[in-house]
């Protein structure tokens, strides 16, 4: 696999993961994408024009679309003729689920009074918080609307369940701002909950539209999870050690708010008592915003002593947990999609 | 009936709605809405101790239970022996929506950047904005968690699409602030969507689960939307005109907002264009709050014009129109006590 920087504008998994040779599952994959992406639109028309305008911003916040992604080729993997393997439930559900991530992202940017995501303003910026917050619910709104379209009550209850989760997560790691001595086990609950939790749901729920016996559901479920662990790690690396014009988003904006994430955690814990003091002033010195030198300084300091790689390597060991809890299926072209799918969400640079 | 001021700490529609008499079907209300408030309070536990602490200071939001007041009365409206008419579903239903209904005020607090409601601190004033962010979203995952319960999958359909309408009632408000010349046809559409819409839900789930016949449900259906209209007028004239130690909430914020409400777009429709003008140019000239001297002079010259009359007037009309709606049921203790809720939404002081 050949990893690629994206085009701009399109930071799509398929694009992400493109491989050298013409990739048929590849095309199918843009295809039923695009699909979610149509459904998407049409279940946010309103009759309110007004209501139009500021859904219209929300295609900056349009990402990698990795959600979608999961439940789209988790189908492909259960199916045992790989070509009918997504139903229309498989779309409706990826549908909701990217509704649900927009839905945080929008919110999310009021948590972290962030001014730039996606190369684009976000939308609290754009037309203030108050707009931000009520389109945010309209989203989650949106997203309980279509779910009861399914035909089946206890898929809103799965999907409630998991959207109960994030809250916590996000209220667990709020509650935690500032504490310079937050252990690994919170950090993990935190993440467990507020990322991987729905990347788990997609699969799951993928499998079991499938029809899929209780080992593939249990290994979709696993391998999702995983992949969103290591998905959120590689995003808080990212906001310590990534270049802005790359990732696109605001960047530092975990240690501005007193987020302390994996390797900051791991510099804390490993760290002398005088070198620990010393980060903990330095990273009180900051006025309003990371300046560049407390980043650089930062950086360097967790480079040197390891705190880096450390996260990194904890990213890596879950790839590879994502990766063996997909031995159970069938080998296909999904299967290892899904394989490569790991490798490029632990490869990103954006 | 005798409107009494509620004791402090207790404005429930129960309490607002005393009679002198002693009134079993009152006593039997107030016990349901206990039940209510367990269930309300049961369905947001979590296990994790930080999230329980932040959902403690949702109570001080709990007010008059308007909404779990209507869809309990309904259901008593319709039972052929009212003694059994409340069933656990209505139970369930009263608890979702009364869920629903605190989410959109702890997002209010955050919109209209209010510090006091109920006599007590907003969450966002407490603890952030952006825990305030995700409590409501919280409240909102929960109340779809636990209407997706209630066996039936179109439950979730009928609210989710009540709640795609709260929101753009919120939407087209926030796109209308600063609307000098904001019209009464476009004031009456945010609020059947941002309030109505939720009153009219109640009932007309209420008499669904009930069993109801088409004249029955449509008339408590009419009767919720039009005490909605109604209840939301009186809280636009109280933020006017109300004394805020009675209201227990922080007032004139609809103007300072630049919100337009009934009286005022009645004064800037039948003003002649010098006093228009001069009453854009009061609105104006406000630094960061309204001063009691603005306020003041709003208020009376809209009392002098015959805009607040005009719109207590509306409100009397609507509440009229509820209590009409109601017609086409058997007569009962409980359909009177509909009347007198009606009432009392048009008489309240808080």
């Amino acid at each position: 696999m050949i990893l690629v920087d994206p085009p701009t504008g399109d930071i799509r998994m398929s694009t992400l993961i493109l491989t050298a040779r013409d990739n048929a599952i590849n095309d199918r994959l843009g295809a039923e994408l695009a699909d979610v992406e149509a459904r998407f639109n049409a279940e946010l028309i309103s009759d309110l024009p007004c209501v139009n305008d500021l859904v219209s911003h929300i295609e900056q916040y349009r990402g990698k679309m990795l959600r979608p992604t999961l439940v789209l080729v988790s189908a492909m993997a259960c199916a045992p003729c790989e070509d009918d393997g997504v139903r229309d439930s498989h779309r409706v559900l990826a549908t909701v689920i990217e509704m649900v991530h927009m839905a945080t992202l929008v919110h999310d940017d009021i948590l972290d009074d962030a001014d730039v995501r996606r190369r684009g303003s976000t939308i609290n910026h754009l037309a203030g918080n108050e707009a931000a917050v009520m389109l945010g619910d309209y989203l989650i709104s949106h997203a309980y609307h279509l779910c009861s379209s399914l035909g089946d009550e206890s898929i809103s209850r799965v999907i409630s369940e998991t959207t109960n989760a994030v809250c916590e997560g996000e209220l667990l790691q709020l509650a935690n701002r500032g504490n310079w001595s937050l252990d690994e086990s919170t950090y993990f609950e935190i993440i467990r909950r507020k990322t991987a939790s729905l990347c788990g749901t997609c699969c799951r729920l993928s499998a079991r539209f499938s029809g899929a016996n209780a080992a593939t559901t249990d290994g979709l479920s696993q391998y999702g999870q995983n992949v969103g662990v290591a998905f959120q790690i590689i995003d808080d690396l990212l906001d310590l050690t990534g270049s802005q014009a790359t990732v696109g988003k605001t960047l530092g904006r975990d240690l501005e708010k007193g987020k302390l994430t994996l390797p900051l955690i791991r510099y804390m814990s490993t760290a002398d008592d005088s070198s620990r003091q010393a980060m903990i002033d330095l990273m009180s010195s900051r006025d309003d915003g990371p300046a560049e030198l407390v980043m650089e300084r930062v950086r360097e300091a967790m480079t040197d002593n390891g705190a880096v790689d450390y996260a990194r390597r904890r990213a890596e060991k879950l790839t590879r947990q994502a990766v063996s809890a997909l031995d159970n299926l069938p080998e296909s072209a999904a299967r290892t999609l899904l394989g490569s799918m790991a490798e490029a969400v632990l490869n990103r640079r954006c």
